[in-house]
């Protein structure tokens, strides 16, 4: 089926033509290769969680040759980059919706989370030797990487409250102290570069006290001063082999060789890379989890068609029909503003179309959320269990109302912008007296 | 301010610059004659029972002279018809999203139902002397319509249980007989042609049972065997001088000079037409809608301004701020599903765009509807008095849940076109099996 | 049908032989009295709305005859009063969820609202005088009365915020300035004598500046100091006779006469009596509108036996039995929140019950607004008219999301006594780690 | 505290004071105990796939012995039972209102599902011999018990698609195929005894075509002809030691010695005894899902004294505390729920409970839901995680909502009872025509 039918209306001449043979692909390959593939995923996981972190499942690096013979490979570094696939957001939106479906694919085709980010910001804030030694080997997918952001016991969606030290020592050395949790992709084997948002500075101008540091991930562990103390979970969910790890720095000192590459951008510009890092980042989980969702239907449309209710084929229930039309109406909502987003950002910049990128990020998990708890339910006993893996995606998308600064945050954010404009509300209404005194001489 | 900042990214380079025109006028005039007028309007009308319907307020023919000066008249008639004002779909309805903000601005600018969706069946359907005797009085804003179509004691969202027969007499004229009721406009003094749907034969095919016919109100009022019963009220709201009127038809013989006149189109197209005035309708109510709940946040943002609650403005309390940034999220998100629905209406037709705008129609006037519901309570008992006009505003949007087909309908419909894809879903699921197998083989 | 199938199991034994006959009185006296009384109560009313005020409907006489006839006369009056009719509050609250099915049972049985709390008011703290002059006619259903609390442009929510004063004057007579909204009842021609929140002071002591003032409503107006500016309206509805007024009060003086008794209770006492005011009050509201909950759903039973939907039956659709059954459990929460709290009261007292009161409070009137709503949807646009009732059902249940405290008050009133206790759970929490230890040594 | 405080007014004088002591009695032993021990547990369970099924945490015997020591043992099972601890389902219910709160404490109070729903068969139904040998020792806490029912590739809510087949074989004994799953408990290595319900015939009275067989666990997993399969998870979590296995009988015959006590009650009643298992065991879970909703509301308001958001204690910011209120509100309406469904139960039984029960069993897991869904996002990560266990109450909290029958099958069951009165609202309406002409006389 041609992807054009899942493309809203409005967004069809805004594809261009290497755009939509690219998503058509992806679509494809999503279909042919990944979701056929996911189960595979999951059996060559080691059960033993001594060794489920050690490797990665075989099937992946077949993947990867498939994906990247097929040219489906970065798709997310956008058209700004010069090592991007010339892709835009909003036809890279499209194709997160058809990756989002498959637990492997954004690995498959080297889109996975955090390393996109990760390698934006190098992309576009790294040195020549940054992009030889880390971009360039995370573009191949040869290695992966973490962003060291959140820290335990105390709200890190403002970012002011990160502590976690980096001072100079007398070797003129970074010396790392403090604990980070839910480190994405910490635990893999192939983890070989952290981007850690520190406090190196204690200056009044509190904007500027954070930076970004650089640090080779495997050199680190082996000092034993940087420790991965244990693995978060989502719900019941180690998410082997990348995880969520706890990752401690005792007097972690950087070695004097890699001191001129420590820092990101330059010290004090940590709140700007945060900022950076998040815009498109957000319209890219946002798409994939509408994928997931859209998967989910699917499933719940299979069994529909195949399952009795006291007699009565699911599919041909009332109540389960309207509520399938329902959730197809709440999803096509929360598509359409990704991707009014997504071409925001194209037309202007991440930080002009904040606003939209804010409704989509606050609406969309929310919404799948509610798709995947209906597909639950449709399922019964079997919905929360291994066989379905709706429950692993509701684990993945609940998390999406809290990552990235928690729905909370970012309505207060957006009310309070809303709220600037209430003096022109006051304005209005007092002009109106004025327009309704010169409508007695109309 | 520029209505430009108003309109979706994704939408902007869709409105031609003569469209965008009309759009900002189209604000203006709403925000600097319409609102102030709205009141005038009001007090204009008599209270009394016996005078109410007798006379329209005065205040409109004003500003029906200004609108048609500024060149804001008949917006709604797209490019389509012959007589149409040159906007599409996209651009009227972004017009009617500053319209429905003001109760008077449909009407000051001929783009009011029911006469637009009449207007679109005379321009389409209608002879010579259709349009000569009725579309041009209309298109002039010199008289009225009302389009008869529910019927009391049954449900006619299907339209098969349409009753009110017409049956030819010795005389060779129809005889109508059976009740209307909720014929909106037919109150008014200017009210001048009904389109009645009739069942005009009792064959097997029963979707070629009934025609509209087009009925010369006066005449038919002045044999007596036409009459207005009484005005339905809304809420309490009788909506005068327009109304929604129960209507009887005891032996009504149409006129022999009218005969020739007397079918739209012809004998047993009766559901084509219903079908076919519908579309584009739901979206003009659909943003007129969308305006009135951007009205109300104004009002809402504009007493919060100014209110203190236990000492605190309004304006600052965090429930307050998130609640109201929620619903501008909610009203964007219909906005996108509206205008994405236009736009397919203008770059194909009504009947291919059938899937968006039932989404349209149905989230719309509960997005709506919960922000009246806010609006009137963040006003207190001021809310739901005259003051405010939220209380009228919710009545009227109250009743597009079940106008034009209920919610209902409308998901059952739109779950039973779902459905017809499940065979699909179940199909893809054995394929499955098979990728899954040649996926060893990688 | 027995009445006791109507009342949750846990309450059964709290109801005395006496109350549960009278509770069965009501039901027998509201479906076969009342019910059929309120279209003609309807009828009886003038639509000229200079007549509509002048006089009220016939019918409601007879009625109260019958009443009284049977007994069911000021059952709202608990045994804590002398005059009262010895019914406790949950008895008189299962009552109450009959009378709340009609438009005139609570006037029929002199259990309208805002006489009920009035007459309490009267009872506990009036004089002899005040007693004899206002609450035995009162009592008897001869006279009417109103409660003036609510001003314009503040939020009356915070009683500090009163501010139509008296100051005495020269005659040592209050005199009255300022405007009162929403005063409910005070455009019935019967109603005699005001209860007027007023600020009589301007001391520090800020809760003790203002009295409840006993004015004799007749007379005042006869003065032309004191005006019944025009009644505010509810949704589109007037609810005359009795109607909502705008009362103002231009350097209205209370005669000489009337000084002695022109106080009830006490000067600075005004917060005391509205707090006394407002408990069983809100009971008998909740119980009401559960009562119009419980007919709405009646009435839409008795639909669903009779409309076809595309072919099937109403009562035989799953989404409509579904939905049925949940608007059932709704009230039945509500029903078990609003009984619990009414037997609170009897057995210690309003303020102990503050809590209780609150979350009856709160999730009634939302709670039958949904089903209210959903009655209004499932008949279509009858629903909205004059024909079912349901409209005026719901406008004014929404009233009461506002009066006596909009709900936002009440849940944030809720929170903060829950936030009191927020310290005890940390303590609970660091116990914790004690008893962990002691743990070890079980 | 008093536990007093938490019980709703209404129930007060329904406890007696035996009960009552209990009652403080386990809230202490919870609190003192049972939470603390809770961590305890987790850490002692093996991560290792191999060795977590082969030996259950020391702790639970520990607390086990303290329960005793305190009479805090078998409370579920009612006066009803000889075996009974002789507390009412009301007194009973407001004990696992407690017990809910804690992990463990279901178990080290001997009161945990499935094996109190088995108990109470094998107390009911059983003979002298399964008393003895499976009873007796369940009620000591030395072995456990599973309830196998659901099976594969059906909707098992419906009974009548149960199809694990027991026949007689050659030798006079059962022989059984097919396959279980989600057999809760069957993983615990002291599961002794199952309980099976399997199809015994084929005739056309298919409500008689079912018995429940009881059988020797270990005895059935020697023969390698009964097998668990794998451990079906939730949400991620296998729920160790106790799982929810897939079980497989493949020929299994029931030794000759056991087939005397084969059948519980006797051949054709498995209709029965569901039924029959179902009532109170739908008010315990209910009752310690509330449980488990309060335990996070306490644990949230212990944060919210502790966090800064943005400056501001989140114990201080007003959408905290109302959302905090609501969740307060909602959890009261589901504990009148199911008291008041616990106390009918007691004045009558559980089939006359049904309508009552059923609302009960509806709304809880929904309303907990919500709680602990907000809960999370209060903690933002770590809610997610282990740290907390909200997401793991929240797994099991789900499942609620589709073990002992998915919601829908339960509302669609109370709708469809409620649809039997629908003829009564259509006399109803009749008769008020009489009444109406009556009352022209009156």
């Amino acid at each position: 089926m041609s992807v054009k039918e899942d493309i809203p209306a409005i967004f069809l001449d805004k594809i261009s033509p290497k755009g939509l043979d690219a998503i058509q692909k992806c679509k494809d390959f999503v279909e042919q290769y990944c979701l056929p593939a996911d189960k595979i995923y999951l059996e060559q996981l080691s059960p033993d969680p001594t060794k489920r972190w050690k490797s990665t499942p075989q099937i992946t690096e077949k993947l990867k040759k498939k994906a990247q013979e097929l040219g489906l490979w970065n798709m997310f570094l956008s058209k700004h980059y010069a090592e991007g696939a010339g892709y835009t957001n909003l036809e890279y939106g499209l194709m997160a919706g058809y990756l989002g479906r498959s637990l492997v694919a954004p690995e498959a085709t080297n889109t996975n989370a955090p390393d996109t980010g990760n390698m934006e910001l190098l992309a576009k804030y790294g040195t020549q030797y940054h992009k030889e030694r880390w971009l360039k080997p995370l573009l191949n997918g040869e290695i992966r990487s973490a962003f060291l952001m959140t820290e335990k016991g105390t709200s890190s969606s403002n970012a002011l409250n990160i502590s976690v030290s980096a001072k100079k020592n007398a070797n003129g050395n970074w010396v790392l102290n403090g604990i980070k949790w839910f480190a994405s992709g910490s635990g893999d084997p192939r983890c070989s570069v952290w981007l850690v948002m520190c406090k190196t500075a204690e200056t009044k101008a509190i904007y500027e006290n954070h930076s970004v540091l650089v640090i080779d991930a495997k050199k680190a562990l082996a000092t034993g001063n940087a420790k991965l103390i244990r693995p978060l979970h989502v719900f019941g969910y180690d998410d082997a082999p990348h995880g969520h790890f706890e990752v401690e720095f005792n007097n972690y000192e950087i070695p004097s060789e890699d001191m001129p590459h420590s820092i990101l951008a330059s010290e004090g510009r940590g709140f700007e890379l945060i900022q950076s890092r998040l815009g498109p980042g957000r319209i890219h989980h946002c798409m994939r989890l509408i994928g997931a969702g859209e998967q989910a239907l699917l499933r719940v449309s299979h069994r529909a068609n195949n399952r009795l209710i006291f007699g009565t084929l699911m599919a041909k229930r009332e109540s389960f029909i309207t509520a399938f039309a329902q959730h197809k109406i709440n999803l096509q909502k929360c598509r359409l503003l990704v991707l009014n987003a997504a071409h925001k950002i194209d037309i202007s910049n991440a930080k002009q179309a904040q606003r939209e990128i804010a409704m989509a990020k606050i609406e969309t998990p929310r919404t799948v959320g509610r798709v995947l708890d209906w597909g639950i339910q449709m399922f019964g006993a079997e919905g929360v269990s291994q066989d379905t893996e709706l429950a692993r995606l509701y684990a993945i998308n609940r998390t999406l109302q809290i990552a990235d600064g928690p729905d909370e945050a970012h309505l207060n954010q957006l009310g309070l912008k809303e709220a600037k404009k209430f003096a022109l509300a006051s304005e209005f209404f007092a002009q109106q007296e004025e327009y309704r005194k010169r409508l007695s001489n109309l």
